[in-house]
């Protein structure tokens, strides 16, 4: 039997959006503005994609919050943009992240990162959480070319490291990227962070959790490992 | 020579959303929430349309709407949503769109409006303002089962149309519209509403104008009429 693999999302799964909130009220945003970027930056991505088109994460953020702020009435020139963009290497861990990852560990799963981010900052915030031991690898659609919710990059994903994708488990936050694993043909838990209700044309998770151990859980109880 | 088309895009570049703007703020939810809700249903639509599965606007909406306002901690039971939804059939259009279309009208193209939305709402809202003897054909994608900005769908149409693509004109407030059309081959026109800058990653719109009308001219132009 191979070794099960979890595949995390990262951003708002495991690590909050917080000082992306704080920079943007600063600015006199206050909330839903960071909400609304992080909606507009994936629905402009996703409508790339469409196309064809591939650009990553931090490119599209850019000219997404240009957008937003322009529209606001706000500056958006560049050292405002880069000030506000690079609250995202320095998002916190949610406070059940290391408890979850640990379980995972002494269980004897694979811990994949798999992030619409990229890898490199990806890789300074686990740090930053003093969380890189708990972490197996970091995967970016960068590798791929293939923004989540595509479901060839699952696909890819779990050739990569050779696991069947009935046996791999993706964990999110949100239901897009749930659907996208379901549609890819693995099992996916979705953990109930920013959003309370699980939308319900997309397709249902394997089990639905409230904290991140408690989702782990559920994943290992799926793999046979608990 | 073909009579030159002009695809009109129906939400925001039409009509206004104020309506619905109005009824979240009845609900403590003030801006920019309904941009904030607009934003995550058209995310959800293109994560969807990712995975090839396809589900109308109105299912869509409703569903992501419940996400917003539980994720606000709204009430989002079955009244509360419809009556929210409903604005959707009272969107007033903006001022310059009477005279835009009898415009295009006088120049001899044919006018079309191509929706995400559903083409009996689109043709209530069109006959509520009196514009229905400016308009030549509603189309929804619905009768594709293919959202905006899949560039099949905008192919389609100008098949449907026996148009050339490169004769026939998108006009659109939206970037990621203008991009699908761009990607298909076809001609777009950018118009200033909501947003004040094109995201850059974004394909070029042929024109960038201020107003409806403006556009109309740019189209015209292009098209050899004016």
């Amino acid at each position: 039997m191979s070794q099960p693999v979890l595949l995390f999302d990262v951003i708002e799964t495991l690590f909050s959006l917080q000082p992306l909130r704080d920079r943007m009220a600063e600015e006199g945003l206050g909330e839903p503005y960071a909400d609304l970027f992080f909606a507009q930056l994936l629905r402009d991505a996703f409508a790339l994609s469409a196309t064809g088109v591939f650009h990553p994460f931090p490119a599209i953020a850019a000219g997404t919050l240009k957008v937003v702020l322009s529209s606001a009435g706000k500056a958006a020139d560049a050292p405002q943009v880069k000030r506000l963009l690079s609250s995202f290497s320095e998002l916190p861990a949610h406070p059940d992240v290391a408890p979850a990852l640990a379980q995972a560990r002494s269980a004897g799963v694979k811990i994949i990162l798999l992030t619409n981010g990229s890898a490199d900052n990806t890789r300074q915030l686990v740090a930053r959480e003093g969380l890189s031991a708990l972490v197996d690898g970091i995967v970016s659609i960068d590798e791929h070319s293939v923004w989540k919710p595509q479901p060839t990059l699952y696909q890819a994903v779990c050739k990569q490291f050779n696991t069947p994708q009935a046996e791999t488990t993706v964990i999110a936050a949100h239901a897009w990227d749930v659907h996208g694993a379901r549609q890819a043909g693995l099992r996916a838990v979705w953990v109930e962070r920013q959003d309370h209700y699980f939308h319900e044309l997309m397709s249902a998770p394997s089990g639905e959790a409230r904290t991140l151990p408690e989702a782990v859980s559920m994943a290992l109880i799926r793999s046979g490992r608990h």
